[in-house]
């Protein structure tokens, strides 16, 4: 398939703008914009202010109740389509500073890849869409369908703000799909096309017995140490088996459509390949259910964190007299993060009253659009124009984004166009894009929007 | 009862000392000697040698495999009973430094009392046996009984030495008994004469599966959580019930004596003043086991310390990749170390192969002396005279020395005449003893050599 005569212009246009586009990602990225430290929000809201209104969009820094949303809009081809163009200008700290090769804000090029905090999650892949629309104003001086660009703040501080944002809004954010280009491509490289995303609730447990440390000799037997109270609680909500047993938990849990199960039929798996990549011997338990269905449609209860006690060197016989579990919950389908937290909370009330539950997030939402939607066609379309193949159909991306705020807010279909390479090493140190996912995801922005006005 | 003329004259000498014992004390306290970090071992050791040899001790700084041996004799009194005078210069690691009101090691006195890291575990109580011998010698010029000090330096790591040492110089440590002063007073604070001790080993649990950290949305359900794999290990070693149910654990494991059930039912107990000097809301379970019976005779699995993944501020969706468990056994009766370490092992190998034993400390065996022993009556008589209340009979100390070198290797019996306050947070932050202590400490430990040379 041959792009047609106008979108082949734009990418005309991109491949002779290659330079300059990533000498301006490079400018971009030089700016930290840390939402959990609350460093440089303003100052890169009000850059993109300024980008945008400079390539023709009709653009404003909108207030929340925390880090201001920047709204991009270009409204003027009545009788097409509304896509919502969502990502996130704020990127996660950069710690532990000295797993860095180069500064986390000073972007270098390393054997095609550039490094820089938030090159893949979230900048360089909405900026991607920027040139995107910028490319087809520039050439053609229009656009083939309507946009609305929505660049959040606190995405990597769990989105907290932008339900409400969304709701209030709802007149200004009328549109008939969202397309957000974040996260991985899938794990062999492919072009992926995600259909939805996981939800996300986190929670602490915290326990303390005694009002101090005793000497395990002098006490142990009759002081209760809080660490076994945590792992008898812990194995009350998940058996050996992986199993998770707080009631009601699966409430809201459906079976994967016949459609998403033949579409993760369809993707490439190597379960040789991810053990050696991650250096397993096994996966996790139940090892019965297929690898994407556990990602895709089971939600998960993930200890994040354990630590109680003595941890230096050598022995210390003490018995410890606190200690704390943090731990985060994967939603999937119609699994409510408010109602779910109840449901731990009862469960820890019912099985160790003596135990503190902290919902330490609050929570976003699962997400999930329809394979069989009318959309699904035209984006497949884009990447076969800019990419030469199409895209994996994923039912569900395994992280979270609040996706929800769209299909479910909304009540539109929301799709994930995801650019960045698989090893972008996002939240962790030499977080990188690779250049050609870059370039790449430029056209694929500039084809979603020629196939979407078709 | 009134002391002897010759004992009351060492008691004089005692009191208007004092003052000066205290500085000495606290002069003492301010080398530390951590056997676990092997910080200020040797210089502890020689300053030990010094102070000997300055009372009139034939001291010697005896090697071992690991930290050296202080014995000190004076063996001038034919015909009169040896006592083996039992202590340990080395001290726990003074960590987590953030919560001492004053620095582990300048030793400080608030209330009554003197807070310093080994204060009561064990350089206070030693040091109140040496200077029980020094008034003695002052006064007399001689003592009532042939004493050996021995002072270890490794009794916090386990005293993986001193069985060899003791069988290779078993000539030179021929003696009738062994008294140690170690170990807290009776909770109510009344003195105690301990007739044995519970055995200790040590070992961790330690599980890796991932070869780094990974993202627990994009990976949660497939890729194996090294916590989750240790909660449910432990969870088969001791229940939710407080039951161990390690295979073959409770070997060896004996209903006490009636005499020694006798004695924990004259020991005094107030469960409410338990819970509440240690901000207590219960006791452990199993609750109906009496609360004596369960310090003196049963065994413990005890968490010393569980950790791994994320432990900082707010929420971090991290699924960690390694975590550890440092644990001890408390051993009773004929429980043997290597041959619980074997089940241990042989636990941990059958139902989490994927995890890693490593037994820290090879172990203490329990040790236990009949309270029938001829040498009760002249003890019980010396902590009248030193103290003016007959002491009371414990059957086991609760925690663990190395009295099983006397008993099982010397064949001697061996008593313990602890002097510490029971809230002497050995072990712990603000390690303290009452200063009261101390002086009665050394009254005892005089009139202890006064009672054996009647």
């Amino acid at each position: 398939m041959t792009a047609s005569p106008d979108l082949t212009s734009v990418f005309d246009h991109i491949e002779r703008n290659r330079s300059a586009f990533l000498d301006r990602l490079i400018d971009y990225l030089r700016h930290p914009s840390i939402s959990a430290q609350n460093i440089g929000i303003t100052e890169v809201g009000q850059l993109l202010v300024g980008m945008l209104t400079g390539i023709g969009l009709e653009t404003s820094l909108m207030p929340t109740k925390g880090h201001p949303m920047v709204v991009g809009r270009w409204q003027k081809a009545p009788g097409k389509p509304t896509v919502i163009l969502y990502g996130h200008y704020d990127v996660q700290p950069p710690e532990p500073l000295d797993k860095w090769i180069s500064p986390p804000f000073e972007p270098t090029i390393r054997d095609g890849r550039l490094y820089a905090r938030g090159v893949g999650d979230n900048k360089g892949q909405h900026f991607a869409q920027i040139l995107a629309i910028e490319s087809h104003l520039k050439v053609h001086g229009t656009l083939p369908c309507n946009v609305i660009l929505l660049l959040e703040g606190e995405e990597e501080i769990g989105s907290p703000h932008i339900a409400d944002f969304v709701r209030a809004n709802r007149d200004l954010l009328q549109a008939d799909l969202s397309v957000t280009a974040d996260g991985p491509r899938h794990a062999s490289g492919a072009a992926a096309l995600k259909f939805g995303s996981r939800g996300v609730v986190s929670f602490e447990l915290r326990c303390r017995h005694a009002s101090r440390d005793v000497h395990s000799g002098n006490f142990g037997g009759v002081v209760p140490n809080p660490i076994w109270t945590l792992v008898h609680l812990l194995g009350t909500m998940k058996n050996a088996a992986g199993e998770i047993t707080i009631e009601g938990f699966h409430d809201g849990v459906e079976p994967p459509a016949p459609e998403e199960l033949a579409a993760i039929e369809r993707l490439p798996l190597d379960v040789e390949a991810v053990k050696v990549s991650l250096g397993l011997t096994r996966l996790d338990a139940p090892a019965d259910r297929p690898f994407y269905d556990r990602l895709c449609f089971q939600p998960t209860l993930t200890i994040n964190g354990f630590h109680g006690g003595y941890g230096g060197p050598g022995t210390k016989t003490v018995l410890p007299n606190e200690a704390f579990v943090k731990c985060d919950i994967r939603l999937v389908h119609d699994q409510d993060p408010a109602d779910i937290l109840r449901k731990v909370a009862a469960h820890v009330a019912q099985h160790a009253p003596e135990v503190e539950f902290v919902a330490t997030k609050m929570g976003m939402q699962p997400s999930k659009t329809p394979i069989a939607s009318p959309f699904t066609a035209p984006l497949v379309r884009a990447f076969v124009a800019a990419q030469g193949v199409e895209p994996l159909l994923v039912p569900a991306g395994f992280g979270s984004l609040p996706n929800y705020v769209f299909t479910k807010i909304l009540g539109i279909p929301a799709f994930g166009t995801p650019y960045a390479n698989p090893d972008e090493a996002n939240h962790a140190p030499n977080e990188n894009l690779v250049l050609d996912c870059f370039y790449s995801g430029i056209r694929t922005g500039a084809a979603v929007l020629h196939e979407l006005g078709a």
